[in-house]
């Protein structure tokens, strides 16, 4: 299973008709597309709700096992520190730079991280993300926009979220930022 | 008053001493540095607390007239959209991708956004940034932290904030995206 | 009369149609695609042809004008030095970093230049390039291939040629390396 | 022997003093310095004489095995095509944008390039680099300038060289493009 989808041609050869003939040229683009940016919001959705039914038909082993290959497959923490913060963080573990800190927040049960109950573990059957704006420059694309998940009972929890991705040496396309937020409620 | 220092020599002649004698090169560097970071940074604080001060000594029109320079000098609308989520804006109305939308967040008094009530206004007399981590990545830096407050009462508020920067081809250092949000509170 | 086109829609509002309706997304993109690539090389074969045109037709001092809105309009020295190495050019003025040296390299008569003899006031009439390879990274574009100039007189001249575009921040796309040399030649 | 230096710390943590005391940051720095251009243009140069004196003490399959590791380690026929005009290569085979290509270039004996007589393989003693201006921008950096090439003789061949480098995912820096010509010689 594949969660982020490897960019199906980012080398190719094209041929152009010009006044000389039929002319081959090699094609690099290092580039994401916004196509490639809605596929890999949707593949984040898709992977989320996928560890939700892993751990309600399965349990909680299956659950990180799958939720270790997704935050493998689709953050960039092979790439560098990536800047995270979670939803429903807190001091003084807010923010989540490390590979073990976004595992512990999605599946919990990480004893160096006592307040994480595991975001992923939360029944989710559906995730619908709603851009505000997408700004798309080369190897980096930058979201901003409303997030709402769907639970197994038909709650639905709607965040603000900002995703920055970047398309690696690879092609395959990472997350390199992802700050997530309540909406803010008057008191 | 300058807001965003522009990078002092984003271009400039180096001479390198060579095996053959002297050599004179041309050096033009779009990247930005973690010094450049820290300085906009700075900045933005420095011009918050500007305005709020401002605003208590002169009124609300100057304080506004204040707030549309920063706005101009340190935000990237020229650009195109900007990806701002502000700490205390709602629904129908929380993404400030437009000039306008970011002016009335910070010294309200718009009509057109009724719940603003002017986050620059609130007497502000500190800020600190305390970054948790840092990706520098050519024209783009983007950060991840803690920012504080102080208002004249002495009260501190502190929220999750993420910035990334853009050096434009002046040099001039703009936010294109800034995601802020109070920390998640357990009820 | 244009020379390089500006990117018709960098920033444009998309509608697309999700589960809960229709959502109106901003997207700013900053990326050179390959038609741009391929319109930006054809443009500045047909201005060097222009300026052919203008010297044969009207003499040196309406070509010089249009060459210089050419080079203003076409390349980057806006932004910074051009690495610029002309085909014709030699010791010790090899390269043409400057707007200067640059526009002395296609009009000459520029007395600081001696052995210029204006590269653009040689008659040319017909420009075809041949590119081999296309790099697309963001911002930024690379090219390596073949570019034929035919004369009045029949005559092809044909050149090794390398260009790095930029798309600047108002979306037009500049010139910043550029590389031209005759075919090496056995002896 | 590394040829081309992984950048010492591409990520790393850094203590900054705040007025709140002792703030640790972690930065990652995608961005390729001048520094690191210069090391870069070095190495390529004592990969070249390397490969020479591996040829005149041991033979060409000893010089072959190394040439083969130094593309590995400089160019970035990985990442995609690169961009590849070498100073004495004819048509139709003037671009190498493969690696079988650009090896061939260098040290020759491959039936497939007929013409190829190995450029590495010239006795070369010395390579000196003279920039006559460097473009840095982010995980990209350009250079133009003279390149001077010493053989066991003493004669001394100066070409005309642009190279643009990428800083790779891991932190290595690749040649990515690299136009190479004989000065101009006037008929």
């Amino acid at each position: 299973m594949r969660w982020i989808a490897k960019a199906a041609a980012v080398t190719g050869t094209v041929l152009l008709m010009t006044a000389g003939g039929v002319n081959a040229v090699e094609i690099h683009n290092g580039s994401i597309s916004e196509a490639e940016v809605l596929t890999t919001q949707k593949a984040w959705g898709d992977a989320l709700v996928a560890i939700s039914r892993e751990y309600d038909e399965k349990g909680v082993k299956p659950a990180q096992d799958l939720a270790e290959k997704v935050i493998d497959a689709a953050y960039g923490y092979q790439l560098g520190p990536v800047l995270f913060k979670p939803t429903l963080t807190q001091e003084p573990q807010t923010f989540r730079t490390d590979r073990e800190g976004a595992l512990s927040y999605f599946v919990g049960h990480n004893p160096k991280y006592p307040a994480d109950t595991g975001f992923a573990l939360k029944g989710w059957r559906e995730v619908e993300v709603k851009n505000a704006a997408i700004l798309l420059d080369g190897e980096y694309a930058t979201t901003l926009g409303k997030v709402s998940f769907t639970d197994k009972d038909g709650k639905v929890t709607t965040v603000d979220k900002s995703w920055t991705f970047k398309k690696d040496d690879e092609g395959t396309i990472r997350i390199v930022q992802h700050h997530s937020s309540l909406p803010y409620a008057t008191k």
